[in-house]
């Protein structure tokens, strides 16, 4: 598909500067830029790439002022960003999605599936499944029993979800998932340790986005619950009977132990730890590789294995990276005191 | 199904206090207790809820004296903890559980498969893979060539074993996990690396459970081993020809490096990391996040990374946030020495 | 399959001290030799085990001299080392591999596949694949729509490739690898996030090994990027954008975060975090969990989180641990001081 830059300027609420007819049919980074294709121009550190590339057309923010000639068509938009966003959203509308039941797959009886659903082929839909409008279920996706899926969810190639957990609308689950697997919970005893069955689920509300690969427990007795408009990164770990707040981000590789609450809008880096049976404040943000083993208020920011204020952790940081130099002060001080001492 | 509290308290030998004929058809935890639910009361600090709680039956130590009225049925036991992990397993053990070998999954000719089997769909057993009495394998679970499987273990959706490997008895291994992917071995050369063949398996003995999505890579030559009564949680890498010890406890997201030996009776934290080529002896517990380079002795306790013992590491931590103080000591110290000098 | 030492030693080009006609059917490692296996001496610091062990054949360095009577053959060669590669290699090679193509497995009408290919059961080809020549797709794997795959290429049982992905010639990726997944991309609103669309793909290089369950993300625009001959362990996250350079090898549980670029021939340990937007120059070592959160110069070796200069940080982390002795010397110097002054 073409498009033209000024039917791409009416889009955005764009004003053409060059030929209108300029001719895109994909997108490209500025500093990769190829004919015919469309780049943006947000951050000004790369404004040099401008009057090099070789993109047809650069969306640029409405007050950029080029130094020198640019060689490409330009659409002024109010954010460069926000419009490349809108850009892509179009672009990835646009890719024809699959709909249909391909064979073979598995579905019980007694599934319940909504309207104009994808059902790929090796999927597996357990009994008593239920499962919204325009649900997209990838091929060799596992649903076990009683599970529940909103409207307009998407479960991408093998997925697996266990029997009893609940997901909501508007989800997206990357590859590899695996969605209520047992917590881990075993109690010692003569023989080594025995297995405490986990009977609750995982409820996964609406509008939440997990990355691949990643793992959620279900609940001893009750739920472990990723509340509405959470984004789970890759790889990440939620054990048994955990809770994450609305909207609360959290990147790759980050585990949370069994029983610990993460509030609502916190940011937790990539690679964090977090204790079990703990609770974290609304609004906190965690330093990539940290490690909380306490609760933390609201809004607070903290970094650090074991965790403390951001702040004062860099200035502990910093000493401890001249701590060479501090010791063979403290050895010069200890001889002054000698000498001084000597002298008395 | 819905149970009596006198007929639960002749199962776990416990005493009725209120209505012997109170219902319940689920559990629920205490501080979240519903109509027609079973609570149970252990960690006195959350006593306060037995006060209010809506569930219809709570299970309480004998010595238990509420300090006020209850407005539920107790049932005295021995240790609440104990019993509520009884029920769990009971009504786990009530849940039906998948049998019978659905269409399509793919069984080569000369599998053996032993009684009472289920084989979800979707599945694939390789040429000669050996399969126990009372085994299930869920849907898009692989098995490759030559496999062994022990009595009653289970494969959950979309484990992979890869040729040879071979799993004990009464194992449990969750969705997504990886067992028998080549070690990480290769030689340089003057044309980049060249892989170092991996042509000996994984043995896991009896009594093991694995999390999800857990990797528990194939030794180059002989076995990666994972002894009796080991756990692990979801998330863990366990590399070539590594030795995990009878009854350790591992939990998520740790990694255990080339040809380490980890002792029996050990726990180790999340996110922990063990060097290759190392020893840790029995009975070890290691601190989440910590980093293991060299041989560890029975029975130490150790944290950090490098780790070390863990009460000193505690110690030395709590200077490390104390630094910037410190710090500004240190300065009036060597201003007080220079004016010491000064007046002499 | 047996082999006598004579003839093993005309494929290493070695020599045999000892029965020429001892047989072995397969190899063991020193330590654990078993009568009728090939074991070798590399490593000095095992060399007691050659005087007890119970393989029948071993390969040793040309310039071993034992201290004492061998109970086994002996084949001399250049490198054990190296030799025992080449047997591995020669062994590995001698399996038999699969070929064909089983059903049931989804094959799209307009796929292109090479010769001599292996499909498994199970196994989804999208739209427009296009596949290699001798190129192995085990069971359950997922290949979305348009994805290219080179010759002699393996993708183990359930790697999920995403949409318009490229994968290159004589690569490997083990099982649960997910190739193309959604970048982790998220802009504030004030109805929470809303997703940045991921419109890029993934370019895997030729000679390229991945472990299992590893994650790559697919870009926002444009490609991220595993150049030729990189090996990757188990559960990785390689985040959007990130370009890791050619032989680069990377051990497991690192995450590099989106847009980062490591450059060639380094080596990463495990656990490793690496921050966005950074460049990491050529040959660069990192210590195994360290934390990088700024461009690194060609040929540096760093340690800790945050990483700096790998020989100043253990000087730092020596004195980390010595800190409750020096903060007890301080406080003897405090006194000292005081006295000294209280003297005047």
């Amino acid at each position: 598909m073409e498009f033209r830059a000024k039917d791409i300027a009416v889009l955005l609420n764009g004003v053409v500067e060059g030929n209108p007819e300029a001719t895109v049919n994909n997108v490209s980074k500025i500093e990769e830029g190829k004919p015919y294709t469309l780049a943006f121009l947000a951050n000004p550190k790369y404004e040099h790439f401008i009057y090099t590339t070789e993109a047809s057309v650069v969306l640029v923010n409405r007050d950029f002022v080029p130094a020198k000639p640019v060689p490409c068509t330009l659409i002024r938009v109010d954010s460069a960003y926000d419009a490349i966003a809108v850009l892509l959203k179009m672009y990835e509308t646009m890719r024809p999605q699959p709909t249909g039941i391909e064979q073979p797959s598995h579905i019980s009886e007694n599934a319940v599936i909504g309207e104009k659903p994808y059902i790929g082929a090796f999927a597996y839909l357990g009994k008593n499944v239920k499962i919204g409008n325009n649900v997209r279920i990838y091929p060799q996706v596992y649903i076990g029993e009683g599970v529940t899926i909103g409207d307009n969810t998407v479960l991408y190639a093998g997925v697996k979800v266990y029997y009893g957990c609940v997901i909501g609308r508007n989800c997206t689950i990357h590859a590899g998932s695996v969605i209520g697997a047992d917590g881990f919970g075993f109690a010692p005893s003569t023989e080594g340790y025995h297995k405490i069955s986990q009977i609750g689920n995982v409820v996964i509300e609406d509008n939440v986005e997990i990355g691949a690969n990643v793992c959620i427990d279900r609940a001893t007795m009750g739920a472990t619950r990723i509340k509405a408009g959470v984004k789970l990164d890759n790889l990440i770990q939620i054990a048994h009977n955990v809770v994450i707040g609305e909207n609360t981000v959290i990147a790759a590789q980050t585990g949370i132990a069994g029983t610990a609450k993460v509030g609502s809008n916190c940011m937790l880096g990539g690679q964090v730890g977090v204790a079990g049976h703990l609770e974290i404040g609304n609004g906190v943000s965690v330093a990539a590789q940290s490690g909380i083993i306490g609760p933390v208020k609201d809004k607070t920011v903290i970094m650090g294995a074991p965790a403390f204020e951001a702040a004062k952790y860099q200035k502990s940081y910093v000493l401890f990276r001249k701590l060479p130099e501090l010791y063979r002060q403290f050895g010069e001080m200890e001889r002054e005191i000698q000498t001084l001492k000597s002298k008395q």
